[in-house]
């Protein structure tokens, strides 16, 4: 259904421009990606970029499915009329000026669903950022960036955003950092009718989505959404903000939006299965760990390896904090995990490998001492924590990547990176581009544990997971 | 008292070698900065680095007031008597082999206790990285890392940390992370005899000291240590290790401590107005925040300014869970922040910028706003978000640190870094280097100002604080 928004056959650009501002980078990015016809629409230009550009929509010589708008609000109600003349299926409103700014916005934007939902055209926003498509690179939003271009790639990620500059300027961010690819982005502003309950279901459906994100100030319809939540096997994470009475109120001016109880939240979804996180790189992070994790049986406890017994003790005392259990590691276990120890010293749990790793070098330490405890069956997820430097080389990070998937067990990485500002960057590219999510706080690998954990349990609760450890 | 170790006459380094170890290091590193004299100990060198290499302690021609202990553990009982020979005041045991080992390595570190007592010598670790101090540059630490000379910036933030991996390592990501200047440095280990309380107390009094941050897995004299707390208007973090049943289990096998109970470390921290955090990046955040903010008088709430109404909502929910409150603006506050915002739209609190931004130019709309809220007698703390790009420019961040230093507010800066890759750290570097402290996470941002009204709040209750605010 939502597929006129993500793969329209034909998309006309009202406001598009050749001055650099909104509706310059709006059409840039629609041509850039889409390689249907793309028809701008300014009765200032014959053409922009190399493409004819129309006075209006009623002199673009054919029909065609989407038109972005971005012009001032108050033309709405005309340009669908306009539309509908041209067999436009969907209209994603990318200006501000509706519901947000008050009573007589709302009117407007009222008035723009009923006349839209009688010529069945469908509409998203307005007060948004569009949509984007990792894999058809289909990029319909104004966002200037223009690196966008070399940093997309491809992915499992899909996001619903309901936050202009959040879905923006945060998108960037989270690009520009690296490590996720990514399948479809939603911005949705005031979701005056694509809301976020469809998107849910879409995603559920789509075949190159298999983690969902989203940043919501509101859920329309929320028994929907938890029973589709519920119902797929697809971990959600979801960023709920106006959870506390100040927080709501500003989401009501932000995007007209009602919050619901955070009790309330809370409770549905965590019978639904969704993971619930409380900022906003959280969101990301969880997101992004979820991508490189697609198997966990949760029958266990964590295993912690460290090459800092300090850092060891501080994650035991998280995992205490987020009740999750330090896996009581087997004899057998620690026997091997002995072999590469110095002799004066016997391994306990958390295991501190530095004194093995300066006697045997990091790499044979780790990846033998990660295997032991992969094996061990009362193990079911793992945090490992290493230095990054170019004196302990770093392609042992592949290794472990390699024994993460072999074992199908989970496993957050946390570094500190010395001897160079580069070398923190490319030890963690290497772990993520081999499937290996790495975390900038000790407490976010513990939170992310906990959160594939309690998602596969509970998808395994639910009859949705039928997989079986091949050990 | 502790002056023999951070400013000794004469420095002896027991175990120098030439092959790049930890032995070669530790001596590197102590010629490096100390510009008194150095005594290389090694039978199998005649000089190392150009400086004459000495077969034995008593071989060395002059008394010497500190000597840098790098052989093996089993030596120590022999060594201090032939340092009481050479008038040696303090020894620095960086070997480990001692009470983290078990029974045996507890008698050897017992017996070399009660030899050095009879002496008078005193002993810092063993099983440690030793010290450095920002100001003197002197490092008597074996931690390999070079790029140490060019990172180190004097400053006011001293540490005492018991854990050696987490005392070098963590100590070169903090350093390479830039934005935090150092007074002293510690690394305790096992602290046989110098202990976090003696050192708490040299800090106290230290002039270059203005923060004081501790990983600690256990408090010998915990009454002690927090008398001392109490009685000083420095702020103290601590994050303390083995809070859990199975993290105190841990730290006894990491550096053989005992921890006490949590819940009695959390009220008596509290109540000696210790700032307790959990993390090990926090640890540095908070202290670097610290360090960026003198002045705080907690007698309203916590404004903020943002550039995505998204964020602002996600900021007030995170204050609401710390227990912290969002400001009141006052009309003539909001008028004041409307002269810079478009006509459609009204200021609200949390303050969304960005529509006014995009009309004025963030450099001008920030500062504007900031100047507002900063006047604004209810607001006694601020949060600011904004987008780090070249496209808005960044000097602007340095106005704002100017406005945070002329009312004296404390402010925390959250940043997006979009429009490439460097753009974040330098706008990071522009922030920090003019007093603005900046977090990656916007919860460390509002943990920060909770941290700060408290430390502020209770030391004024104490009477340690007579200040007043000047606006």
């Amino acid at each position: 259904m939502l597929d006129i928004f993500y793969y329209p056959n034909g998309v006309a650009v009202l406001g598009a421009t050749a001055k650099p501002r909104g509706g310059f980078f709006l059409f840039r990015n629609t041509i850039e990606g889409y390689k249907g016809k793309v028809y701008p629409i300014n009765p200032g230009y014959d053409e922009i970029l190399g493409v004819t550009c129309y006075p209006d929509i009623a002199s673009i010589p054919e029909n065609f499915d989407l038109l972005l708008y971005f012009i001032p609000a108050k033309h709405l109600p005309e340009t669908i009329h306009e539309c509908a003349k041209k067999g436009v299926k969907g209209i994603i409103i990318e200006s501000a000026g509706f519901s947000e700014v008050g009573a007589e916005g709302k009117a407007l934007q009222d008035e723009s669903v009923r006349i839209a939902r009688d010529y069945g055209i469908r509409l998203w926003g307005p007060n948004c950022m569009g949509l984007l498509d990792g894999h058809s690179r289909h990029v319909f939003s104004f966002m200037y960036q223009d690196d966008w271009k070399e940093l997309m790639k491809p992915g499992g990620v899909s996001l619903i955003v309901q936050s202009g500059m959040l879905s923006a300027g945060f998108l960037m961010a989270v690009l520009e950092r690296g490590g996720m690819g990514l399948s479809k982005v939603a911005s949705i502003g005031n979701k005056c009718d694509v809301d976020e309950t469809e998107l849910l279901e879409y995603y559920v459906q789509d075949s190159n989505t298999t983690v969902i994100a989203a940043y919501l100030e509101s859920i329309k319809d929320g028994r929907r959404f938890l029973e589709i939540a519920r119902n797929t096997s697809k971990p959600i994470i979801v960023l709920k903000a106006g959870r506390s009475a100040q927080g709501a109120k500003a989401a009501m001016s932000h995007t007209a939006s009602l919050s619901g109880s955070s009790e309330i939240y809370k409770g549905a979804f965590r019978q639904a299965g969704i993971v619930q996180v409380y900022d906003i790189h959280e969101l990301m992070d969880i997101a992004r760990g979820f991508s490189k994790t697609p198997r966990c049986t949760p029958n266990g406890g964590t295993a912690i390896l460290t090459f800092s017994g300090g850092a060891g003790i501080v994650t035991t005392d998280l995992l205490n904090d987020f009740n999750l259990t330090l896996a009581e590691l087997s004899p057998k276990t620690l026997a091997e995990i002995k072999e590469v120890f110095p002799e004066w010293m016997d391994p306990s749990h958390p295991v501190d490998l530095w004194p093995a790793a300066e006697k045997n070098g990091v790499a044979k330490v780790y990846t033998h001492s990660i295997e032991a405890v992969m094996k061990d069956p009362s193990v079911d997820s793992v945090i490992v924590e290493t230095l990054a430097s170019p004196r302990t080389g770093l392609d042992y990070l592949k290794t472990i990547a390699g024994l993460k998937h072999k074992y199908e067990k989970p496993v957050a990485l946390w570094m500190l990176g010395i001897g160079g500002k580069g070398v923190q960057d490319e030890a963690r590219k290497i772990a993520e581009d081999n499937g290996l999510p790495e975390f900038t706080e000790i407490s976010r690998c513990v939170s992310f544990i906990r959160g594939v954990r309690a998602h596969f349990a509970k998808k395994k609760a639910l009859g949705l997971i039928s997989h079986h450890l091949h050990p």
